[in-house]
């Protein structure tokens, strides 16, 4: 058994690393930049340079590694193949583990990015002491990773846990990214919440202080926790779409907690106000025990989930 | 390694049984009474008796058992305990296999009755080579049984799978057993057919075989294989409603294969013609490769997923 492990989590633009003892505690994190050029062949030989740097700065042998985990902005098959390629940094389908031991020889695992950090928050976050846990990103988009019986649930295809296209709406006009109209992306994302304040406020006249500023998830919910009418609103539409989507999540696979994280969840614990009630009316009721937590690890939920992969049980 | 298992489907008015060979060859099956009687307190007693009488018949000794798989009719949790006892056959909450084992010592392995009978369709039905799968029971009501990496999923209280709640209609006004409005359940079951005819039928006074007779799930299914219009819609009605309730079920779990079973199968492949397009339409396109096939076990499936529990892998 080795003594460390990297976590690696690989993002658009950089490359987020952390090594990490085997006990889970973090060393050292840093960064490289994603190198998208000539369809993103050089970020694995990147990546692997990067660690062996390190590796030498801090005099740790390959025989002490217990290995590498890697979150992918892609889906991600059992096996650690990149099933549909990621488009975001020009990569085509390929097996992960095999392309990082043609340059080093260590064990390597791959997952899906929202995965890792969903395994991440379980094993050092929000989510700590569940063995049967949803994380939920609420950022640009809502992404979500599934872990049963502190497993991350892949699937068939390892779209397990894409929860953002649950169809939410009948009555939406307006089209998804992914082609469907009524996702609950298009009302829980940060964009979401922009697009239900601007209806909300072009449908009267009413005072808002959103009237003065520019509209973002952040604003709402300031003006919320100030009192403003019109943001409480919005923030009920908020939440009556997030909890019945989570209502859903939950007669699927009746977790003990959801874990809120990403951009949006900064509003902090006034936001799982506004969710937990209406999950609550929305779930069968046997599923309605599931607790509502806020992320804790941030934008490091990724190297952590990455290294748990490897160190973990 | 034994040489036999037992598969034992505990109902509201029989408790079926099942004689297996190690490879999962059924070689006797029957059925005993459920003598709900004094809180329940003789099925166990009752069961061990005939698994006895059979062992003896069968000249089978304890040390060739493998071991007795138990399906029980509420949720069940991962160490066996049936935790919110289960209410049809007067059963309080209890650890099954310890109770099993007061009477006989053998491996006791039980989960929730509609998990056995997934368990069983993907080991020996119609999900057979699907590791990652969703069984859908459309009876009285809506249920359903997950299986993740060859692994029921349990849920944190035993309630995995129970998607017949999963909220899909904001306009329904009438109540569901479980007290929300709008669930699958109200749509998608035998009984939910009917209501969704009977709702057809009275909106206007259009030609259709199904005003001259009983109308049931199967009578539905059979105007529309006859072609009668007024049914066909109704079928669509249908179509969407569980269509889209699994798109939402496969954006959580992203399963190889939906396997569905219960009464209202028996209308055979055109129920699936009416439920696959409209899962296409509402599921996430990384989610759409899931294949329907309907279950074959029938009545079986528990005893043999039951069964299944001890014998496989």
């Amino acid at each position: 058994m080795g003594k460390y492990a990297f976590g690696v989590d690989i993002g658009g633009t950089t490359v987020k690393i952390g090594l990490f003892e085997a006990n889970g505690e973090l060393l050292n994190k840093w960064e490289i930049p994603t190198n998208k050029a000539d369809s993103g062949e050089c970020i694995i030989p990147d990546i692997v340079a990067s660690l062996r740097e390190e590796m030498e700065k801090k005099g740790i042998s390959e025989e002490e590694l217990c290995g590498i985990g890697v979150g992918a902005p892609g889906a991600v098959d059992e096996e650690g193949v990149l099933v549909g390629g990621a488009v975001n940094i020009g990569w085509k389908p390929f097996n992960i583990p095999e392309a990082f031991n043609a340059y080093i020889k260590v064990p390597v695992k791959a997952v899906n990015d929202a995965n890792s950090a969903a395994f991440g928050e379980m094993w050092k976050g929000g989510g700590r002491g569940c063995s049967n846990m949803v994380a939920v990103t609420l950022g640009t988009g809502v992404g979500g990773g599934i872990i049963i019986g502190g497993s991350i649930l892949t699937g068939a295809t390892g779209a397990g846990g894409e929860i953002g296209h649950i169809h939410i709406e009948d009555k939406e006009t307006e089209i998804c990214g992914c082609k469907n109209k009524g996702c609950l992306e298009q009302y829980a994302s940060a964009t979401g919440i922009v697009r239900l304040a601007k209806r909300r406020l072009a449908a009267d006249g009413e005072a808002s202080v959103l009237r003065e500023q520019e509209i973002s998830a952040k604003t709402v919910f300031d003006a919320v926790k100030a009192g403003d009418k019109v943001a409480i609103e919005i923030a009920e539409q908020f939440g009556e779409y997030l909890g019945k989507g989570l209502a859903a999540v939950a007669n699927v696979v009746n977790p003990e907690r959801f874990v809120i994280g990403g951009g949006v969840s900064k509003a902090g614990e006034v936001l799982l106000s506004y969710v937990e009630p209406q999950f609550q009316k929305y779930a069968f009721p046997p599923c309605r025990g599931a607790k509502f937590a806020l992320a804790e690890l941030g934008n490091d939920a990724g190297i952590y989930g990455a290294a748990g992969l490897v160190l973990r049980k």
